[in-house]
């Protein structure tokens, strides 16, 4: 049977929106990375414009209009094909978008937009009281929002799905509290041995120009494209991507101390080269978009950490590092360098922890966040719950709301369900990393001589081109034969963590 | 009594205008400065899209509605006003809209994207035969485009009212062929002075991170706001705006010849100046809009050559300079590179020439173009009418029609009626900095001690903040008392150049 002409129409609405959010995705880099300090207001002004023609697009009736006439005529493509997902997936985007009245669509718009100038604030001041009553309103309508999408009794359900399809909080929850109640032992045992890394060869002098030669070399060798990419500086690091060839990474340099940049530009490479390994052909439909967040961020974490931190990685770029640094790197050892790179140090900060209490930084907020939900968790008393679980699972207590439950910018602009999404890459990403070692041999012999070509085949093989043709959870069971388990993340870490500690 | 509220709703859809424009601008200077090497494809996409509502904005039937009841009401703004200026330059807009057949706008549009590509290869190819069918099929539109607009006569003043408003041919040619009797025997004079500067001094090597340096310091010193603007490489320099603090000038490098970037920056940094001069509260509004191109090109010429070809801006930045390039530098004096900076040569191709045949570059250009609209020289016999121009008024003749009537893109792109307005920009230049230096006492010595404010804010008050509420010849001929010229530009160069060449 031939592809209906409503298909077809389908596709150019969907490859239409994708221009316009491409052109915001413009709007949005260039405003955070080369605006002139004085047009702040009129790039606000020109951002409203394109928000109002994504509207329009996206409440078109015409999408309905051709799903139902697709959806009741005899055209039936295979499961799993572009040509099922791309069906399915935009049913699933409309079916959202009608669910939500309009009034608490415009209500959480305003609410968030406040939300996020009031939180800027009462984090500055270390104020919680002055956010209370902003973040109150949008855990309302949150709420609301839940109870209008739907869901089987726990709302938290119904707002993890916009950041990860299909996932249900129980099922996180299980593998989460594992690994919970393996990573808080092993970080106790880390904190009381008597093998302790030096940080100071990561600590000084690392001229800016030289940090950025040597991040795009890390970048371009392990897979970066900056023939279809860029890499310029901003204040808060992100990646964006503005058409099929066109993916922008950005980092800030930090003169005294050498992770800010270089973890995380492979970071942010890593997502990069997912979006680069998506299939250029299927740019703006559902095969061609990333599969969930969980899955993006499992790309960035395993270049960023699985490689980026690893002994065979460095073996290969410490010598380069040596000749570009050569302060405060002559005197040392790869060894030396490696074991700093990956110190663990229970921390205050989610962005600035290590890999082994990132975690626990996220547990934490995926535990508050669904309390709030609920219902359970006065709002109020959100700084002591905050206090007491990092307390309880890190050893470490805020003595300011600022470096505790102010620090995030995340519930200031309604994400509620994104946290998790982050544990989750770091899960997955071990998952992907163990079955491509099984796959692909020693991965550390190949790093060690500059060879990342297979791992990166494999994972456009294995995720990049799926799009969304899987949900995450059955993209990773049909990688690795296995569902989502926290035990490959626990092994890498003690794998790796174990000798340099010698637990 | 009170301002209508149409007028109001006609301002809106002028600012909307903007917005859209804004962001086609951005669109525009991405493309030419960060596009990543393999987007090219994509980002012709948005910017066909961002076309198409630019298109649906300009053909909005609102706008002669509003017009027509603003026109026909009771509310007379007084003459020269802005609110006057947006019904008067609206209306024109509106007007010379309305006089063009889609169709021949549709084929002008064809024929030039065509035409621009045909001429691309046939430059590159060396080869006019390639290029003369499509030239043929452009002249022929743009004579039809003359004839839809309407004129007195000469087709050529409809082409070239799209560029400077109310100009006449007739006026243009007294005053460029008086240019012409005067520069033809002052360039044959200095070809035969015995004293000639040596140009060694400005030949290589120039790092260019200090090149980079160095001009956006003389653009920052003579006024070009970096908080409200930006500089980038390119491949063709140009400046552009993308809201009313969001003025972005380009430049390209040249490690062997100082002049390209460093009088480059100073010429778009003229630019855009006077667009960052414009008023702010006006944008996208006729009185916050530049008057005319050879109003803009005045503001560059004077910047880039009236002020940064000087002997007092040398005196000032000539100890910088050799700070900074020692090599070429420390073994000559101010006098020679002053010298250097101003040498004239005659030369085959415009966008190299000096200051006193650049203009002749242009009088040949203007006078073959309305040969071929009035239809006069047939296409064919263009290249031999070329050489025969060039042989006459500079002395030399190009081998090749590459260097010769292949070299612009301007009639690939349709542009017949643009070059006159460059050598209108450089007479209008003249008028202006003469009467600066009239009313604001001697400005080498200013010059010699850094200090450009007088005349910015001069060109401010005189030029600037008018936007479009006078016509460009009425606008010069307020600020100076004058009407339109050559002999001030004459003066200068002879000036300028009788010293150094000894005449």
């Amino acid at each position: 049977m031939t592809i209906p002409k409503a298909y077809q129409e389908l596709c150019e609405l969907a490859r239409e929106c994708a221009i316009v959010e491409s052109i915001d995705a413009l709007l949005g880099w260039d405003e955070q990375t080369m605006l002139p300090p004085m047009n702040g207001q009129y790039r606000a002004q020109q951002m409203k414009y394109v928000a109002g023609l994504i509207h329009n697009q996206r409440t078109n009736p015409k999408w309905t209009q051709l799903l139902d006439e697709l959806e009741n005529g005899d055209w039936r493509p295979n499961p799993n094909s572009d040509q099922h997902t791309t069906l399915k997936q935009l049913r699933r985007k409309v079916d959202r978008a009608a669910r939500q009245p309009k009034e608490l669509v415009q209500d959480l718009a305003e609410a968030t937009v406040i939300g996020q100038q009031v939180w800027a604030k009462a984090r500055k001041e270390n104020c919680f009281a002055d956010f209370l009553p902003a973040l109150r309103k949008i855990v309302e309508l949150k709420q609301q929002q839940a109870d209008a999408l739907g869901h089987k009794g726990n709302r938290y359900d119904a707002l993890l799905d916009e950041y990860e399809p299909l996932a249900t909080t129980e099922a996180i929850e299980i593998v989460l509290s594992e690994l919970k109640q393996k990573l808080v032992p092993l970080i106790q045992r880390i904190a009381e041995s008597q093998h302790r890394p030096s940080s100071s060869v990561v600590r000084g002098p690392f001229p800016i120009e030289n940090q950025r030669k040597f991040a795009t070399q890390a970048a371009t060798a392990i897979g970066f494209d900056f023939q279809r990419g860029r890499l310029d500086v901003t204040t808060h690091p992100f990646c964006t991507e503005m058409g099929p060839n066109d993916c922008r990474i950005t980092t800030r340099y930090d003169e005294v101390f050498f992770n800010t940049a270089f973890f995380g530009v492979l970071h942010e490479a890593g997502h990069g080269m997912y979006e680069q390994g998506l299939r250029s052909s299927m740019y703006g439909l559902p095969s061609g978009q990333y599969c969930s967040l969980g899955i993006h961020e499992s790309q960035s974490r395993l270049w960023e950490n699985m490689v980026g931190r690893s002994f065979g990685f460095w073996e290969h770029f410490y010598p380069s590092a040596q000749s570009l640094f050569p302060e405060p790197l002559n005197g040392g050892t790869c060894e030396e360098f490696y074991a700093a790179v990956n110190a663990v140090e229970p921390s205050l900060i989610r962005v600035e922890a290590d890999e082994a209490t990132y975690n626990l930084h996220i547990i934490i907020r995926f535990e508050l966040e669904q309390e709030l939900i609920s219902g359970n968790l006065p709002v109020e008393d959100l700084p002591q719950a905050w206090r007491q679980k990092y307390h309880d699972a890190l050893g470490v207590t805020p003595e300011t709301d600022r470096d505790g439950c102010l620090q995030d910018v995340h519930w200031s602009a309604g994400l509620f369900g994104y946290f998790p999404t982050y544990s989750l890459g770091n899960l997955y990403a071990a998952q992907l990393f163990q079955q491509a070692e099984n796959e692909l041999g020693d991965l550390q012999l190949q790093f060690r001589d500059g060879k990342f070509d297979l791992l990166h085949q494999w994972l456009n093989e294995k995720i990049y081109s799926h799009g969304q043709n899987y949900p995450a959870d059955k993209l990773v069971e049909n990688a690795t034969g296995h569902p989502l388990s926290s035990q490959p993340f626990y092994d890498y870490l003690f794998k790796k963590l174990g000798p340099i500690y010698q637990l």
